[in-house]
């Protein structure tokens, strides 16, 4: 298969960005990619590590280049990193974009770009780590990539944006971006949200101690410390971003765990049995859908 | 170093008990293991795989030999299983057990056997797996175990069950039963009771369907799916037995989830920043005091 595209500007070369670069290095070596980062120690620590072809922290007319630019920076930055490239974009460039959040993302590319052509994407991937050394060019292989056009969009910009997330591993799914940001509000924000409160909680306590909590985590806390651990603005802009969807998925939670807190309170054994029984065969699905490893505790090392 | 007990019953042939049984058969090679389960098909399935020396789906004359009896049932099973075991006892075993609850069990252990001597334990490890084929040798290596004997314990019995879980390869450590149930509450009841919740609540929408949920769970959701694949009886137990500290950190959580609710509903990204920057640190501390992995993503494979 020939490339999608000749050159491909990354612009923000944190996690995935930087394992975009990788990717398209393993996949796709014939592209060229040129990297932007507007902290100029990350373009250094990039260029150490070897990968892009060309490091900038500030956009030039080397930008002309590249045939789709793709926006690695947190969703609140968007806008203001698309008002700056806007002089130096090729008029036949395709805009992309990586962010979790793809209405409000959509909208700030349409303000600053109005006539660009626009294809926004979301592959569904990711570590708790973050910064250039943190990504891996396996990071989106048999993962999904949301891609969020808007009704107008060019079929053709579309379709290239689709072969290069299938070349660099990943499936490709097609939704409007105010569908996706409801998806993405319960399998990806309210877990982070959730996993941030009780981590939170947990070290608020007066009775225990964190040294208590850090000793005994093994006994389910430090799996949410992992997503607790993610990028602390890169998941401010989410929530901001996406406030409708995530505040609508975070009501209906509470519910729900208020009436698994009256169950416990009256001693409705059956009921909790009954939601603790149906629970398991989401995993089994996730399992069987190669979402997630089927090894016990998410295959973690034992001695 | 001498085994600290000739010959140990287990009673339960689940996750717990068979590892415990493996983890026997590795490091105190020459105790005896009586293997209990009231259900006769694990303890035929225990057989097949060699797990103890004998096998007994009811208590008889043979549980006089034991030294120590672990009790390896759910917590709300405890006191049955004593009241059976009762008259087959020796005088002098130690009776414990690997419940998470402590002080319900030390209640319903000493109800059932008001002259023994019981030394509750409770080893802080587990995978989402149940049955004797789930248990491994290594499963309380570098974990630890907490011990709850009450006021008037018997030191020399209480110095052998540390003995043996240190054998097991556990670090031990000793406090009351209230202060374990605290403490488990927040690193380990808590975190399943919101698992489970929103494994329900994604399981319930209506605007997204249950196949999106497994298809993009990747995005975090998944992380929560592994611990709400638990053992459903064991839970339901859980919650019920230690139902005063379970409510009181809800609450905790509950109100710090409305204060991270109102701060998405009015802007306040400081506010969310300032957290999820301070809940980054736990995360590195877990990782350094050895209780969780340091790869990235639990060190899940990534093709």
């Amino acid at each position: 298969m020939s490339a999608p595209f000749a050159a491909v500007a990354i612009v923000g070369l944190g996690l995935i960005g930087s394992s975009i670069a990788r990717a398209i290095r393993q996949s796709l070596p014939e592209t060229r990619i040129l990297g932007y980062d507007r902290n100029a120690e990350v373009c250094a620590r990039a260029e150490a590590i070897g990968l892009c072809d060309s490091y900038h922290s500030a956009f030039g007319a080397e930008l002309a280049e590249a045939e789709m630019v793709i926006l690695c920076v947190p969703v609140g930055a968007m806008a203001a990193a698309a008002e700056v490239m806007a002089p130096h974009l090729s008029a036949q460039a395709i805009i992309s974009d990586v962010g979790s959040c793809k209405a409000s993302v959509l909208t700030a590319l349409r303000g600053a770009l109005p006539n660009a052509i626009i294809v926004p994407a979301h592959p569904v991937a990711g570590t708790e780590n973050s910064g250039p050394e943190a990504g891996f060019a396996s990071l989106f292989k048999g993962r999904w990539c949301i891609l969020t056009p808007d009704a107008g969009a060019d079929e053709g910009a579309c379709a290239r944006v689709a072969g290069f997330w299938q070349a660099l591993g990943a499936n490709v799914e097609t939704m409007d971006a105010a569908h996706h940001d409801l998806v993405l509000a319960v399998t990806s924000h309210l877990p982070h949200l959730i996993a941030y409160t009780i981590v939170g909680t947990a070290s608020d306590l007066e009775g225990v101690t964190q040294s208590e909590v850090i000793k005994y985590s093994a006994g389910g806390f430090r799996d949410f410390t992992r997503i607790a651990a993610s990028d602390p603005v890169m998941w401010r802009d989410v929530f901001l971003s996406n406030k409708d969807a995530v505040l609508e998925m975070l009501q209906r939670f509470s519910e729900d765990l208020s009436a698994l807190q009256r169950a416990i309170r009256w001693d409705k054994g059956d009921e909790l049995e009954e939601l603790f029984t149906r629970t398991r065969t989401i995993r089994r699905s996730i399992i069987e859908q190669g979402q997630d490893d089927a090894k016990p505790d998410f295959g973690r090392e034992h001695q």
